[in-house]
């Protein structure tokens, strides 16, 4: 699936509610599923931690759409080795 | 671009340092590029929020490979409308 069609499903779907929520309220959303998925993490739930990855995508989909931030061009930068040093494995020092 | 392309890109290039930091301290790391993310919003620089959606987005899937999870397939009930309701525009009650 491309990163564009699925951002573009989501603004089909929801971005006349994203609209009316507002980017304040949309990015307490997507905290509040950035939560969800800290527990799904130590609960160890495998089909809840699954759940949980796709609303925090989803969340973030969705600000971006009320931001008109393509999330494509976004990431873009990551797609070809690390953005700092160039290198795929990153060379860069660990952090 | 792909998801999964995405998603495989970062692996190659971080795995190994993710997997050395471990999911905790990757689990960090998101959540403080939301932060990013979220003094992006408030200062308006649209070529920084551009760059905080990517990093949001990379350590998301950075996340999603240390613990076994397809970021493409933990989307894929949002590429056909509302999970929920099955709309496209959604048509839930308002949250």
């Amino acid at each position: 699936m491309e990163i564009s069609d699925l951002q573009a499903s989501l603004r089909q779907t929801y971005v006349e509610r994203d609209a009316k929520r507002g980017r304040d309220a949309t990015f307490r959303w997507l905290t509040e599923e950035v939560g969800e998925l800290a527990r799904a993490l130590r609960t160890g739930d495998e089909d809840n931690l699954v759940h949980e990855f796709g609303d925090v995508f989803a969340w973030l989909a969705s600000l971006a759409n009320l931001t008109g931030v393509s999330l494509e061009d976004a990431v873009a930068r990551y797609a070809r080795g690390c953005p700092r040093c160039g290198a795929s494995p990153c060379a860069c020092d660990f952090r």
